[in-house]
């Protein structure tokens, strides 16, 4: 066995491309700042039992499990850094007041999400704790688009759903979770004659509701109107629409670069959320480049039961959409004992500029900067000359 | 069990931590950057052989094991990038001439490290490949002390060592890796009763020498002399005392504030080194703060050995170290639906400053940034100013 192989589907991040994360990484905490966002970091490491804490099945599958030596329990490597957020919102800051938290690190899958490039991702994401109105879902969509942004993709199709709905249709039907999870899967596949089969059970009413969602599909304006007409007049479901109405209203404002669908029969994904939730495809990209939506009830475990909503992407695989960063230019400098020369160097390096010292003579080989001028002694000075090729 | 217990030594970097921990990151890789070094980002799961390749045993205990489900092969989470950095130059980069690489992520510890505050750390550092000489570890011991400095640390304790000393005082004997790492243990302890009965099989100027060796530590100059009358002449011992000579003299002039010492006996904890060796101490905290050295041989095992040195830091607990950063100052403003009011918040936001948006009126909540000034209407404008405390 090689001992330079990795294991399938994870990757190092190289020279240039590490750069350009980097740099797309700073201007999105930048971006996340100028909104009053404070940084947390939460450990790569959690008891299990806490990782998954209002989570779906699939999040349990996909995180890899140690053993720590210390407690003897079973440790997780996080899979999702949403719910650690959520539980330093609910339990250490512990604030009444509305908080807002962003983050970035470092998350592991066991399996390869559908859809997604690697198991190894650097998770970076925004959270609103404490406004259960839909000016937080705004925000929290406006972010969204800003960062994809900044990482030059302008054409964003954003696709919004509410888990209302289809709560709203089965209030009151006795349905246990498992059974909960196939539906979402018959809904998401918009498998009409398995799906007709599945909601013989219940009353009619809801079983025509649940028909309907599969066609509920397409651009918001179309969508919204079709669903008032077709889906039951019932509190839960119109405040749902409600919300959609508002949020696309004020979204389409945002760019003339965004298309807006609406897609009520999609609610895969979203692990834990429990209203507006949306996904924004790119160009060139067939999943989802990044989530979110709201999930209301997770605080609820850890204590204190918070409104909540955000999102999350994956910054190495928007670096990897993002338009080439340019590489740095640099400055080689020869190794001589000169103080005149040291002088030279510290003043170049704090102007900004990279200087690259030779050491005992050696060739320097880099691929994240170009060597463009050299310091050479001319009469008593130091000088930066252009490099001949 | 209450649901956001964290395990032993694992912990959340909280709002005001976080920015500080950020900030510095930023500085830091900036420096790296500014002396021309590449940043690499390597994933934090790998087939454990590879983790562990080139390092001792500790390693091996200090690295937490989970299975991989696509590979049945068990991972490692890495608990030190060093080995996975020279992976990176050995393998993938495969240059000949000298590459200069940096990085910065998470690490984890099964069992807390001797004097270390935690079980995860933010390793961040800086290597060098393809150059053997003396000017390559002063530019790591520069780039070393110039970290320190970035987190107002200006009173640094440095510590030299030379894994050459050893090695050659016990070329051709006949000793294994087990009672080699005993050795070390005794040097360290200074335990002369029982390095006088484990050196009983060794010829009688081998036993001298390690005896010796045991009193060689305080400051350099003084060492160094004593050290030249009694040690061996062999040649990797002399060759090992110039190059420490060498450097002694380089760094000595880079700041007032640096105190050198040679402690010739200290060899534990550089699990993979094979040249000079060297630890950075400061006030108020009593293990080293950073360490680093020559480990020319890593490479090997990937295919290539390339001369390297480098060294590393937790980034956590330098931060922790460091000044206390200002609370960033912030712009409270309404949220009310008015073109003028969102135009003078992108404004602001696009100028630098940081303006937190109520929403639905709830009150804000912040640690990280204190709330001085609010945007109000004055007329038909929007104002900044003061807010009444």
């Amino acid at each position: 066995m090689n001992r330079w192989l990795l294991p399938e589907d994870i990757a190092d991040v190289l020279p240039a491309e590490a750069r350009k994360v980097e740099t797309l990484r700073r201007a999105i905490l930048d971006l996340y700042q100028s909104y009053g966002y404070e940084l947390v970091a939460p450990p790569i490491l959690e008891f299990l039992d806490s990782l998954l804490t209002g989570t779906g099945s699939d999040l349990n599958l996909q995180t890899f499990k140690l053993v720590d030596q210390l407690s003897g329990r079973t440790l997780g490597l996080r899979a999702d850094m949403t719910p650690q957020v959520a539980r330093i919102d609910a339990h250490l800051l512990n604030r009444e007041g509305v908080t807002r938290l962003c983050y970035a690190g470092s998350v592991a899958h066991a399996r390869k999400p559908v859809g997604s490039a690697a198991r190894e991702e650097l998770q970076i994401g925004a959270e609103i704790y404490g406004c259960a109105t839909w000016e937080a879902d705004l925000e929290a969509i406006t972010l969204l688009l800003k960062t994809l942004g900044l990482a030059g993709l302008k054409r964003v199709y954003l696709d919004l759903s509410h888990a209302g709905i289809v709560a709203g249709i089965l209030d009151g039907q006795a349905i246990d979770q498992a059974e909960i999870e196939i539906l979402y899967d018959l809904l998401q596949s918009k498998d009409r004659s398995r799906l007709s089969t599945w909601t013989q059970c219940l009353s009619t009413d809801a079983a025509t509701a649940l028909m309907a969602l599969t066609e509920l599909n397409g651009p918001s304006a179309e969508v919204l109107k079709n669903a008032k007409v077709s889906l039951p007049q019932h509190a839960m479901v119109e405040q749902a629409l409600a919300q959609l109405e508002k949020l696309v209203g004020a979204i389409t404002n945002l760019s003339a670069d965004l298309e807006v669908n609406i897609d009520l029969a999609d609610l895969r994904g979203y692990q834990y959320h429990s209203g507006v939730m949306f996904a924004a495809y790119v160009d060139h990209f067939p999943q989802p480049i990044a989530r979110g939506g709201r999930y209301d009830h997770v605080g609820r475990a850890f204590g204190r039961s918070r409104p909540a909503t955000g999102f999350s992407l994956d910054l190495l695989a928007l670096s990897n959409l993002a338009l080439v960063s340019q590489r740095k230019l640099a400055i080689l400098a020869p190794w001589i004992e000169d103080v005149t020369l040291s002088d030279a160097i510290s003043r170049l390096r704090n102007s900004g500029e990279v200087v690259i010292q030779m050491l005992s003579n050696e060739p320097v080989e880099t691929a994240e900067y170009i060597l463009d001028r050299e310091l050479v002694k001319q009469g008593n000075a130091w000088e930066v000359v252009k490099k001949p090729s």
